[in-house]
C-alpha cells in the first residue's frame, strides 16, 4: 500500500517529526533550539494570526509592539516572577564584536551596565508601560495586545511544541476592580476555547489550572487542553488572572472617580506558535498531516496532467478557468485559496506532496476531463476506500457549485472525528489512586490512553506538592478543572477528601 | 491662534519629536535605543504590512521564520559583511540567571560556547538554509521574505528613524543566472518605488548607492530616497543584487541542466518602521501628523457632541447609523475604516486628538445635525481657512455618497504636495564644487536647502573615498544616481572629469 508518509502513527513521537519534515512545515536551524518556519507552515500562521487576530480586536484590544530586550532588574521585581521565570533565559551581556588577533570576537570592552534578557514574556515591560500610561480610571480598562518572538531556553526542543524561539500573542489589560479584571481571563479564555473549536477544527476542554500548575506571578491560571492522538495533552493557550501582584511590583495605579488611588488588576492571556503542533497530533494520519480548511494556505489544489503533447494547452487552460471560478467564491467567511500546481515535477509526486502537507481537496485534471468537463478529485478528509485512494468524479459545474460546502464539510468532519475521539478517552469511572495507577499503568509509550476525570478535593501546598510529585513519577500531570461543571460527588482520588469538583489527569507534551 | 501640536516646524527635530508623541505613534522605553510602538502608530505599520506583504507575494514570493539568533561564526562568513556589520550588535553570551548572593544574576556557569548575534539582518542564517535547501536548477528562484525585528547597537536613536530594535521586511532570493538576479534586484526597488508613492503618497527617487554606500557584502545596492520637509533625504528602502559573495561564502550551489555544478546569485531587499518616520516628515504639518488614508487605522472618525441631555441619544444613534453606513463602502481598493469616538472626553479634546494624530477626516454632530441630517466635517489635507479650522457642512447621504472619493482625493492631494515640493527642491543648476559648497553652506539647520541634482564620473576606491571625506565635513552624502537618467553632459562636479551620469547629493537622515 503507497502512503504519502515514510512513517505511520504507530511510533507517534518519529511519525510526529515526519510530518513536520514531509510536509515542509519546519526543520530545526543551526541554533539549537530554534525552528525555521517554512512557507507552508508559516502560512499556517498567517491564517492562525488573522483570524485570531479579528477576535483579538473584535473584543476590544488593541495591538502594540514593546521591545525585545527585559532590563533583568525588571525581572527581579515580582518574586513569583522570578522564581518561575529567572532560569533558563537568553541574556545579552555585551554589544560589540571585534577582530581580535584576526578572529572575529566578542570586545571585552562593549560590556553593558545591565544585562539585558531576551522576552521570555513581556509582563514586566508592559506592565513598567501601563504604569506610565494609566492615570485615571477614566484610562481603564487598558486592553492591549502584541505579536511577537520570545525566548526560552528550553533544555529538550521538539519542533512547534518547545522551541527556544517561538512566536506567539500576548494579551495584557488592566482594569479598575478584581469583577471586570476577572471577567476579561475567562472573556479571552473563552476566545480561545472557540477559535481553537472553530478555525483549528481542534476539540479542547477550558478550565482552571490547580495551584502548582500556575503561570509564575498569577492568582489564577486557565487553560484550554487538547487530547492529541496518542491521547497526551496538549496545552493549547492560557489566561491568567494576575490580581494586583505585578501593579503592586510595577506600581500600575489608578485614581478612582471618588480621587483615591487604587493599585489595578492586571491580566495576560496567550497562545503560540505550538498550535500547529497542536494541529498536526489532532488531524495528521498515516499519509502525513491533514489541515482545517479554515488554516489551509491552499484549500484546493489543481493538478494537471501533462504529457508534453499539444492536449496540455487544452488542460492548462481547463485548469486555469477552474482556479479562476474556484477563487471568486467564498468558503467558511474567506475567498477560497485555489492554485494550479505549476512545478516541473511529475503530476504524481505533486499529488502525494499535497496529500501529505494536508491540502483539503486535490483535483487532477487531464485531457480527457478537459475534453468531457468534469473533475477528478481527492478529499483529504475521506482520503482512501481500503488501501487505494478514494477518486471522486464530479462535473465541472457541479464541483464549483459544491466546493464551498465541501470545505465546510472537510472542517465539521475534522473536527467531529477529533471530538469524538477526545470524548471517548475520557474516564470518569475512576475512584482512587490504585485504580488511576493502573488505569495509565508505567509504560508511557504504551497505547493511547487518554484522560481521566476524577474527584478533586481542591488540595494545596504542601499536600498538592506531594500529589505531584506522585504523578510524576508516573509521568502524568493534573491537566485542569472544567469549566461549567455540575455539582461534585464522590470522594477526591487524591486525598480522599469528598471532592468539590473533577480534574483531568493525564500524560502531556 | 490655537494649534493641535505644540511646537512648529520652525524647529523641525523638536516638531519631530512633539508628533511622534503627541499623535500617539511611540515613545521610547526603558531599554536604551528600544522603542514602543502604541496603537496609532502600529496601527499603520499593520496597513503597510497588509498592502506590502500583497505587493511582495504577488510578485512570487513565500513568508518564512528564520531564528532571531545568529551563531557568531556565521557573521564570520562573508568578508564585506563583517566589515560592515560586525561592529554594534547585540551579543548573548549566556542562558540563564541565578540568584547569587540573593541577587538575580548572570549564571557564570552558563556560558555559551559559541556567542549567539541578535540577528542585524539574516543574509548569513538564510543563506545557510538555502544551501540546504537549493540542489537543483528545479529549485531555483528561490523567493523568500520574513517579516521580523532586527537589532543593531545604535549610539545615536531617535524613534522610527534609527533604533536598536526595529521591525521590517527582508527578502532573500537566490537565481541560477546573474541577469535573472538583477532583473529581481531592480523589481523589487519597483515594487518599493510604486508602493512608497501609492500607498504611502510619499514621492521618491529610486536608484543605484554609490559604491561606498553599498551594503556590505553587495555587488550593487539600490535605494529609493524621499525627500522630507526640511530638505534631509530619507533613504527609505534598499535592494541589493549580491552576486555571487555570499552563495561563495555559504556553498549555495545548484546542479544546471546540464549537470554541473554553479554557484547562486542571490539578493536582499528591505523597508523597516522607519517608513513611518519618513510618513510623518513628508506629510505632517503645524497641527500633527496628516495620514495618507491608505494607511490611516481610522478613516472617518465621528465626534458625538454630547451634553448629558435628552436629545444625547438621537446624536448617538445618528452617528452610528452614519458609521454603519461608510464602513459598508470602499475606498481605495478597502472597506471604509470608520469609528465613533465614545471616551468619556470633552468633544474638542477628542477633535484635536484626530487632527494630531492626523486622521483625514473628522466628522462632528449634535443635536442641531442629527435633526436636520447633515453633517459638520474637517478634512485634515485642507484643515484651515486662515488662522480659522474649515468646517465644511454636507447633508447626510451626500456625505456618505462622496466619502470614498473624498478619501481618494485626500491621498492624491497629499501625494501631489510633497511631489510639488520634492521637484521643486531639487537644484539642477551646480556646475562645480565651489558652487556646491555654496548652495549647501556650512549651517546643517538653515533653512531647506533640498537636494542638489550634479555631474557624476562614477569615480570609485580611493577617489571616491575622498569625495566622500569633503562631502563628510558638509554633512552631506551622495544619495543615488536616479534610474532612467537620459544620456549625460557637461563635467563632474567632484572630478571634472566628463560626467556619465548625475547623482543626488544631500543631507540625510
Amino acid at each position: 500500500m503507497q502512503r504519502a508518509l515514510s512513517v505511520t502513527r504507530a511510533d507517534f513521537p518519529e511519525w510526529y517529526q515526519a510530518v513536520v519534515r514531509e510536509a515542509d512545515m519546519a526543520e530545526n536551524s543551526p541554533v539549537r533550539g530554534a525552528m525555521i518556519i517554512k512557507p507552508w507552515g508559516y502560512g499556517v500562521w498567517e491564517l492562525i494570526q488573522k483570524d485570531l487576530d479579528r477576535r483579538i480586536k473584535e473584543t476590544g484590544h488593541d495591538n502594540c509592539y514593546f521591545p525585545l530586550f527585559i532590563p533583568m532588574s525588571f525581572i527581579a521585581k515580582e518574586a513569583g516572577h522570578v522564581e518561575g521565570f529567572a532560569k533558563e533565559m537568553a541574556v545579552v551581556t555585551h554589544h560589540r564584536l571585534k577582530m581580535i588577533d584576526g578572529k572575529l570576537a566578542v570586545d571585552p570592552d562593549a560590556k553593558l551596565e545591565e544585562p539585558l534578557i531576551i522576552r521570555p514574556t513581556s509582563e514586566t515591560i508592559i506592565g513598567d508601560a501601563f504604569s506610565r500610561w494609566i492615570k485615571s480610571h477614566r484610562d481603564l480598562p487598558m486592553l492591549i495586545n502584541q505579536w511577537a518572538n520570545v525566548v526560552r531556553w528550553e533544555m529538550r526542543t521538539r519542533l512547534f511544541l518547545r522551541t527556544s524561539e517561538f512566536l506567539w500573542q500576548e494579551g495584557h489589560t488592566a482594569h479598575a476592580d478584581e469583577a471586570d479584571a476577572r471577567a476579561e481571563t475567562l472573556k479571552m479564555l473563552e476566545v480561545y476555547r472557540d477559535f481553537a473549536e472553530t478555525t483549528l477544527a481542534m476539540p479542547v476542554v477550558a478550565g482552571e489550572k490547580p495551584e502548582n500548575e500556575r503561570f509564575p506571578g498569577a492568582v489564577n491560571t486557565y487553560s484550554i487542553e487538547a487530547m492529541m492522538q496518542d491521547g497526551k495533552a496538549l496545552q493549547a493557550g492560557t489566561s491568567h488572572y494576575l490580581g494586583q501582584n505585578f501593579a503592586h511590583a510595577q506600581e500600575i495605579k489608578f485614581q478612582n472617580d471618588a480621587g483615591q488611588v487604587e493599585y489595578c488588576h492586571t491580566t495576560s492571556w496567550g497562545v503560540s506558535t505550538r498550535l500547529i503542533g497542536g494541529v498536526i497530533m489532532t488531524h495528521g494520519d498515516d499519509d502525513g498531516l491533514r489541515l482545517p480548511p479554515a488554516i489551509a494556505p491552499r484549500q484546493i489544489v489543481v493538478v494537471p496532467m501533462l504529457r508534453d503533447k499539444p492536449e496540455d494547452a487544452d488542460v492548462l487552460a481547463y485548469g486555469e478557468a477552474l482556479v479562476k471560478r474556484l477563487n471568486a467564491q467564498t468558503a467558511l467567511g474567506e475567498r477560497i485559496r485555489a492554485l494550479m500546481d505549476l512545478k516541473s515535477i511529475r503530476s504524481g509526486e505533486k499529488r502525494w506532496n499535497w496529500v501529505r502537507r494536508g491540502c483539503p481537496i486535490i483535483v487532477e485534471i487531464g485531457p480527457r476531463d478537459a475534453a468531457g468537463g468534469q473533475v477528478t478529485f481527492l478529499r483529504r478528509d475521506d482520503l482512501r476506500d481500503g488501501d487505494k485512494t478514494k477518486n471522486q468524479m464530479m462535473a465541472l459545474d457541479e464541483f464549483v457549485a459544491k466546493a464551498p460546502a465541501m470545505l465546510a464539510e472537510i472542517q465539521a468532519n475534522l473536527y467531529a472525528e477529533a471530538k469524538t475521539r477526545q470524548d471517548a478517552n475520557i474516564e470518569d469511572g475512576i475512584k482512587d489512586f490504585g485504580a488511576l495507577s493502573e488505569f495509565f499503568g508505567a509504560d508511557e509509550s504504551a497505547a493511547m490512553k487518554g484522560w481521566a476525570r476524577v474527584g478533586w478535593s481542591r488540595p494545596s501546598g504542601k499536600a498538592l506538592d506531594e500529589i505531584d510529585e506522585r504523578l510524576k513519577t508516573m509521568k502524568l500531570t493534573l491537566r485542569n478543572t472544567p469549566m461549567g461543571q455540575g455539582p461534585a460527588s464522590g470522594k477526591c482520588v487524591f486525598t480522599g477528601a469528598d471532592a468539590v469538583e473533577t480534574v483531568l489527569v493525564g500524560r502531556a507534551y
